[in-house]
Parts: structure tokens; sequence; C-alpha cells
């Protein structure tokens, strides 16, 4: 991996915590090695040797992290947007997912999505491809090549879905896992596999009972979907009559969380009492999805009780139950929805704000790729530089506005230059 | 006014009614004089010798009405989003609204309003200015330069508001306007003047007095705000005790619709009861701004119910409530906040289609312009050329399918061509 060491001079800013963000205007932030050495208002004198790349007037916030999106989902996103998540997925997700079956459509496909994210201000994500195991691992040499640092899960599915995608059985499910976990033994330096059971619907017993084998034998992380829809949780409270919640039903395989398990689920919108419990007790990081939860009736996941009761939050764009892979749009829509839910739901949850939907889509998600999504020291080095002039001409105004301007208003145009563990992407 | 008689043949598709999408793949769009002549399947022979622009591969459709957008906050937008409706004008919009009063300010600031719409899907505006005359003839200037189609408001104020936007007394207000309206007759022959009470509260008794005077000897439409939050409609019971509803306030003066009073009011995200049954009987057209809604916190406008009880609707991007002008955006933040209505609200009013929210921001506004929004015959030639191949790449997908990624994923970049009442802006 090249890596590299070198300051750049901007306008800075980043999120210490949901409540506390740091600016620096006119600052100076340095990378040593592939991680941040800090930000400072004046060059300290031991970094004076470093090449110093200026990019004064432009905004620098580290990378953006996506911690849920279906890649094979890209090609058709903003379409049957007016079904719910269960039609919707047996109308278009299915029969689009069934096509990467197909090695040569999987490419084309990928390389669209991949090269989506590349341009735009998301520098980590989890993501979900298919059940096919070459299509898989196509998408993941692309997102290798991007430069961008990724999980990827190669989907698990043996029940509740046609016949095109359903794999023979659990064995078969499992040995396709390891099958693929063998393939990519070795092969990237910043591309790892996530188990990926799909959802409960979708894994019997016996394959969520395998894939418990295959994450313990191999450490792996896990993503998979919770408590998205009332159509959906009533449906597993039928698979799973005995599971005091969904959330039991994967903690039951041990597949939900805890310090062998790092573990992170889309939705929660409906996660409350015993569940919300469990979830921060295994600490789960919850990838809240605002933009899909709206597209497809889901709700509105209540995000400011989760913070207030210490679960760990993140966003994701969920493409392509979101239209959009930015991240930045995420931090849009999880302010907006939040207001709505103020609103229309419960007053005692006070809207988020744009200090905090920074906080989410920075530090909150990062955190479950290490030390990311800070420029505090010892972090890894992910960095956007963009030039806001577009949406913010000459007029002099303050960062914090600017940076409320770029969450609101910005879109890949805007992205001068990215970084990622040091690296730069362009 | 450069008019024209052509032929396009593209992809064609404009809204009939709120359910019925008339879709015309390879269609032929014929212009007259800037007015259409109706979209073929075949060419009719009358017109084989009209010239033709051939956009075969794009996607035709009418251009959108932007019914409620304020010229003077674009500067701002995305910005102290984290505030509610009463201290985010404190804050933000009055003092912002003050620099106006620099007609070297306005026209710096305006130019990159009218640059923002002449190259976005809107062809036709209701347009808040400020109470400023000389900025606000500026403001029309530009945009009638741009060959968009609007109507403009001097805005009226004399109370409630810092005393750089207070009008001196309800008679130099009313003046102001008269002057106003002096100074640009003959002017223009798209930019129209309209009546503009801020709103109640901002208005008093004889300041609303001296506008219903106004409003007859000109015979002018009117636009305002009505019931957008919940603390301004109490402030509003309080400031008009003996009004029924918010909506009676200002039909009291006579300035809430009727045949001689064609008036938009913006947002209406509480009117229900008597003040719904008032809008319909005066046949009010309801300016729904579903992102300022959110922003702002106010609520989510019951639009289903709108539309099923025989209101008039369209769509307002309410900038800078609002932070994009793109009526292609207000649709999709349309239908999504009706699909959390009705799932947290009232399962009852169920969520609007894309078909519903396309024929809102066509047909439902372009109303208020007379016969515009559609491409029947009869309806003056307003049309986008948009080139959706960012978006939708080369797979073969239907024309619906289209126009619903276009209402999701397009922007700017997208439109090729813009055609207002027959004239190409580009």
């Amino acid at each position: 991996m090249q890596q590299d060491s070198f300051v750049i001079r901007a306008d800075i800013c980043y999120s210490a915590a949901p409540q506390s963000l740091e600016l620096y205007p006119g600052g100076w932030l340095v990378c040593l090695e592939g991680q941040s050495a800090g930000v400072f208002r004046t060059l300290p004198e031991q970094y004076a040797g470093l090449p110093v790349l200026d990019y004064s007037g432009s905004l620098v916030v580290p990378g953006l992290t996506d911690l849920h999106v279906h890649a094979p989902q890209y090609a058709f996103r903003g379409q049957g947007m007016d079904l719910e998540l269960l039609d919707w997925l047996d109308r278009y997700t299915f029969p689009e997912e069934s096509k990467y079956a197909s090695l040569e459509y999987a490419d084309r496909a990928y390389r669209r999505f991949v090269e989506d994210v590349r341009r735009g201000p998301n520098t980590r994500a989890c993501v979900f491809a298919t059940i096919h195991r070459p299509a898989t691992i196509r998408l993941m040499d692309l997102l290798e090549e991007s430069g961008l640092c990724t999980m990827v899960g190669k989907v698990n599915m043996d029940r509740s879905c046609p016949e095109t995608l359903r794999e023979a059985s659990a064995a078969a499910s499992a040995q396709g896992t390891r099958d693929w976990l063998e393939r990519i033994e070795g092969r990237y330096s910043r591309t790892h596999p996530i188990l990926t059971p799909r959802f409960i619907p979708s894994c019997t017993d016996e394959l969520m009972g395998e894939l418990s084998k295959i994450q313990q034998q191999y450490g792996l992380p896990v993503q998979s979907h919770l408590s998205e829809s009332r159509s959906e949780i009533a449906w597993v409270r039928e698979l799973c009559p005995n599971a005091k919640s969904y959330g039991h039903a994967y903690h039951a395989f041990g597949l939900l969380g805890g310090p062998d398990c790092p573990t992170v689920m889309a939705h929660c919108v409906y996660s409350e009492g015993e569940e919300a419990a469990l979830l921060k007790a295994q600490n789960v990081l919850v990838a809240h999805c605002p933009a899909s939860n709206m597209n497809l009736s889901s709700g509105i996941a209540p995000v400011r009780r989760f913070l207030r009761d210490g679960l760990s939050v993140g966003l994701g764009s969920d493409v392509a139950g979101g239209t959009h892979t930015s991240i930045f749009k995420a931090m849009a829509d999880a302010i907006q929805v939040s207001k709505l839910r103020w609103r229309l739901v419960d007053e005692a949850l006070a809207p988020l704000t744009v200090s905090e939907a920074f906080y989410l889509g920075t530090l909150g998600g990062g955190a479950f790729f290490g030390k990311v999504g800070s420029f505090a020291p010892g972090y890894e080095f992910d960095a956007l530089v963009i030039d806001d002039t577009r949406y913010t001409p000459q007029e002099r105004i303050e960062l914090e506005t600017r940076l409320e301007r770029t969450v609101y208003l910005s879109d890949e145009r805007d992205i001068r230059h990215k970084f990622v563990q040091g690296r730069k992407l362009f």
C-alpha cells in the first residue's frame, strides 16, 4: 500500500463527539505514514520538513463511512419506490440480484457502482454482494483497485426467495462461503470479508448454525438487517416464535455482536425494550438508513434515543432502498426525518443537529473500521478536500456554516481530492 | 418574444391527471407558435414540413413549476437548518433580506439565483422578493432576460420584523407597491407582478385593507403563507381572534382566492376543516413545500386528503426553507414525506405515487400560469430535454421507469435543452 507523510493546509473540521465539532480555519493537518498526527493552528516545528499540500480555501473533513449498501442494487436505484419492502424485494431486488450469476453482467454493473463511490465522499463501506461467489470476488477486486477500504459479504440465503437466488441447502450455502473465504485469502490489503446472512427470513436455523461456526473459525465481522419494517418483524415473529425479539433471533446463534463478533445491523427502526438493550449490551453498531426507511415506508428510527441510551450508531445509504450513495446526503436525510419524528411521533426525542449527523457519518460509522472517521492523532488518514465555492461563493462565512452547507448542498462534483489511509485516490 | 414552430422527436411523457401518465416512446411533439399541438406516435402529414429537432433517446417532459420560492434567501440556503420557522426568520432570513436595500448586493445575489433556476428544470415560478423596490425590479429584469416565465412580488410587511425590513406604515407600504407597479408597467413580456403580503403576522389590518384595494384595482394574483407551523398558527390566532381560521384572516380582506383573485398559498400543513373547505371554495392553489416543512420541523401537509377532497395543489421549493430549487427534488420529497405521514400519522391517507408527484410539479402547479404543464394541444410549450444516461445507462428500460429515476436522480447537469413558451433557452 502506498502510504505517505505530508501536511495539508486548509480549512479543516472533524467531529470529536456528537456535540463536539473541531474547527481549524487555515489549519495544518499532518499525515504520518497513513495516520493522522493531528490538526494544528500553527505547524509544529517537527513537521516543518514534510511536503505541504496547499488546499487553502478548501474544506477538509474525514472520509465518510457507509455502513450499509447493496452493490448489486445500484443498477436499479430510484426504481419501484412506490412499493413496500417485501413487495419491492420480490418485484425488483431478487430478479436483479439473480442476474449476478453472470460474471459479465456483474462486472459491468459493479464497475459503475465502484466508480460512483470512488468519486463520492465515502471512503469506507460495508457492502452486500449477492450469493454468487465469482461475482462477489469480482466486486472485491474492483473495490481493492479503487483504493477504497471496504468489507464485502457474499450473501447467504436458503429460503423465502426465488429459486434463482436460493442456495441449494444450508450445507451448500456454508460450503460456498468457505470456498469464497479460501479463494480470497491473502488477496487484498483493504478489502475484507464480512459474514452476511441476508436476514432471518431468508436463512434457515440450520444455515444460521453453520454461519455461526464459520464466524468463529474465521473471526469474521457480521452484517445483516434488523427490525426494518412492521410486516418483516411480524414475519420473523412467526418464523422464530421462541425468540424474545428479532434481535434475539440472531443472538441465539451468536451472530449479534459481542467482543468476538463485531456486528453492524441495518435499520433498527423498531428496536426498543429488550432488543435495544441487547444491541447495547452486545455493542452492535446500528446503521441508520433514513432515505431507505422513507422510500420503503418503513418509518423513522429513534436515533436520538439510541444516542441517549449509549448505543453505537452510524449511517447507511442502503442503496437501492436509498437512491444516493453519498453519506452527506444520508446526514441531511437523518436530520430531516429526526425533525419529523420529533414533530409527529415523540416530542421527548429532540431532532438531530448538523454536528450530530456529521458525527454519525464520520466517527460513528468509522468505528466499525477501527480508528477511522477523525483527524485526532492515531486515526487512519481518510480525508476529503472539498471545493465548496459552487454553493458557497466568495463571501466570508464561518467554517461551521460551510460544513452545514456541504452536508445539504454538496455532491461528487465538489470533491477535488480524496485520501484513504494516507493514499491519494485523486 | 421569439416563438417558433418545430417538431421534437424523443421519448416523451407528460401528466394528464394525477393518476394518468401519457407515454410516447419515440414520439413526435409538435410546437406551433409557442403552443403544443400535441404528441403523436407517428408524425401527422400536416406537420411534415416543420423543422425536426431530433432528440432521440432523450427524455422530454413539460417544464416544472415552482409555486413558492424566496429569491433573496437563495444566498443562504442550507444554513441555520437546526432552527424552527420563527427563530429561523429572526436569525437568518430577516438579516439577509435587509441586505437587499443595496442594489449592488441584490444584483450579485439575484444573478446567482436566476442562473441556478435557468439551468434547472423549472420553467415557471412564483417568486418572493423583499420589500425593496429597486432590488425587486432588478430581480424582475434578470428573470425576464433569463427567458423564464415568472410572477414576482415585492413583499409587504409593516409589523413584527426588524426595523430594517419594516415599511414605515401601512400607507407607505401600499404606496411603495403602487409605485413598483407603475414602474414596471409594460416593461416585461414574461415577468408579472403578484401581490405579496408576507404573512398575517407581518401585515397590519390597515395594510391588508390597502392591499385589497390594490389587488382589485390592478387585478393582481396573490401569494402568501398559510398554516405552516403550529407556533405561527397560534400567533395568528392571537393577532386575529375573530377569524375562524388563519385562512379566514386573509379571506376577511378578499385576499384568498375566488374568480377575481387567483391565489397561491404556501404550506397549508395544518389546513383542515373550515380552512380547507375555504381553500377549496375559493379555488386557492396550495403550494406544498415538503423539504421546507421537514427542515423547519413544521410537519407534513395532508396532500392526499387535499387531492381526494378536490383542492388544487402544486409544489414549491421554498428556498431557503428548502435547500434546492429543483422541483424534481420536491417531487421526490413529496413522495417520501407522504409515506412517513401514512406510516406515522394516518394510514387512511395513502402515500403519493410518482405519477401523482409528477402531476403536482407540472400540471398541478402550472395551472397558476394558465394552460401550462402539459403537452396536450393548446398548452404553452414549456419543455425539458433530459439526457438520462448519467443515471440510466444503455440497458433498455421502460419510459415510466426512466421518469421515476429522473425524479429521484437527475440534477441540472442532465438537462440538455430547455424551452419556455416555444423559445429555446439553451
